[in-house]
């Protein structure tokens, strides 16, 4: 096989709140030759997810941070270009932890072959991948709808709010998102079919948000933190569940004084009306409901009773910018780059 | 029957911030004749617990606001003086909802009749009744603790902190305490049998309870809130659990700047260690677990296993100093105010 030219992008520095361009280098290198049992593969889309931000700080959350210098990490949709793996052949289109990479050498526990007759690949990014995991184990294990009830989720036009709303409407729960601006709220409303969606970047948020959930909030999928969360936190019913799967609102912010009363609220409500509160890693779920979320969502989304948004940006060098404009609700759906796939 | 000199403390005022002798005001009354299926009361035994606060505030938090004008709620043990119900008989011993009173006029629904040949009377206040099925439940249902887990429990010498450290270790998990000032500690050390205890009013209290919990903490019983959750915090484990029934540091405060960051930290802990918080009162699990309860601690008790111990206040016009009291920790275990007994 002729020599490739590579190209990844690695943590060049850590970023103080906001991640900026200089956080992140373009670096050139040669993948090395294969080994027993792994793969060569050029990645065709890269996904973009909040996760990232945490892993560039220096700080342990729920995985080890990326070390300066290192490539960052991610998941790619990629073809098999070479393999020396029984089961794997070239041309294969497989997900995988490939990082922030034109192509890369990996092995093949957690590489997953897809099927492209079935769904879309993009799609394993997304609504059928771990995004869209997040969402469905976060309500069947945590947050529970039933029917009648009211879920609240923010980030209704990305790939875990738009799934969150439309799995709470199959339970029969009324569906509120919150979205930013005027378009991903049209959006979220009449493509995914959310009772009410609110924009969170006008006045008068928790009025607003009150207006919508005239019998409070059963649950309320937490991806977001920060201002919703005061917002949400009066309306909370007794015995409401809170799945809590991100916070990107806080993963640049400094915190300030404004919420110094907000912690001694959020306990007292926790206690007054019986929360339950359960942070949660997807994965924690992954080897008692994968097989179920392929089924039940794969099928849906096949049929069309399940939608989903994707965005697009080209070329693996606009990665940082995709990343630094996700943290800030700049994306529109589910943001993938394309790296070889043009 | 001769006519009654009965005297009631009512809420004259509504606190704001740490209550005071005037917020409340002793009358005398004269209890009405009974009509069919009630009971007159003599109320020997008066409970005095930290939620009696919430009540004196004009919000509502899990139960309605006490109206000022209206005599303190509470559970008291008492004598049937004398009955229109053909279930109970002058000179009964029952455990009742009396409210803050020499004598009482009660409806039997609520009224359970106490054997003292089994335990002490005024356990029914204490380690047999509210406080007790408090730290069961919330062990029971949430906490959950596990052979050679680490339980975190504050309020260590008191009704509730003390039967959590004592059923966690039944369990096999080692109880760390937290209480204030050295007789305390040692007493629930040397008595209750806790591992370790922590004396919340020496300096370094994080230090110090990170020390004493060397692999974490897998379930910290909520009863505090304030700077003992700032210490907590750092040192829960993945999949830590919070049942959260009290907030005692909270009831008199007003918040301030100190804590402007300690919010988005709690919601940060929440999602990387994959927490469960759950507000409860233990009424929510009366139904199913009420019955094990009384057996299971009941035995206990009797046999010496469990062990308990008691604050006893003399008259009735004392009960607003020990509450004012018991809300700073001033007690020494479960606080009962002596109002016909002496």
């Amino acid at each position: 096989m002729s020599r490739i030219d590579a190209s990844k992008i690695v943590l060049a520095s850590r970023p103080d709140g906001r991640p900026t361009q200089d956080n992140f280098r373009c670096e050139s290198f040669t993948p090395p030759a294969l080994s027993g049992g792994q793969l060569l593969l050029r990645i065709e889309y890269l996904s973009l997810d909040p996760y990232m931000r945490g892993r560039m700080n220096a700080g342990k959350s729920y995985a080890e941070p990326t070390p300066v210098g290192g490539v960052m990490e991610g998941s790619g949709v990629a073809t098999v270009l070479q393999s020396e793996h029984p089961d794997y052949h070239q041309g294969d289109i497989v997900l995988a932890r490939t990082g922030w990479r034109t192509h890369a050498v990996v092995e093949t526990p957690g590489v997953r072959k897809l099927d492209a007759t079935i769904a879309p690949v993009t799609t394993a990014l997304g609504v059928l991948g771990m995004p869209g995991f997040t969402a469905y184990s976060g309500m069947k294990m945590i947050g529970k709808p039933r029917h009648g009830e009211t879920v609240v989720v923010g980030a209704a036009s990305g790939p875990v709010g738009s799934l969150v709303g439309q799995i709470a409407m199959r339970a029969g729960a009324r569906a509120v998102g919150i979205a930013g601006g005027k378009e991903k709220c049209s959006f979220a409303k009449s493509t995914f079919g959310f009772d009410e969606v609110i924009d969170h970047r006008l006045p008068d948020l928790p009025d607003r948000l009150a207006a919508a959930c005239p019998t409070g909030i059963d649950v309320y999928f937490e991806n977001i933190g920060g201002a919703v969360w005061q917002a949400v936190l009066p309306l909370l019913n007794l015995y409401a569940r809170v799945p809590v799967c991100g916070l990107i609102a806080q993963y640049n912010a400094v915190p300030t004084g404004d919420n110094a009363a907000l912690l001694a609220q959020t306990m007292n409500t926790i206690l007054a009306r019986s929360l339950t509160l359960r942070g949660y890693i997807n994965s924690e779920f992954a080897a008692e409901l994968y097989p179920s979320f392929l089924a039940e969502v794969g099928a849906a989304v096949a049929s069309g009773e399940i939608r989903y948004r994707e965005d697009f940006i080209d070329g693996l060098e606009n990665a940082p910018a995709g990343l630094i404009g996700l943290l800030e609700g700049k994306n529109f759906g589910k943001l993938i780059v394309r790296v070889n796939a043009r």
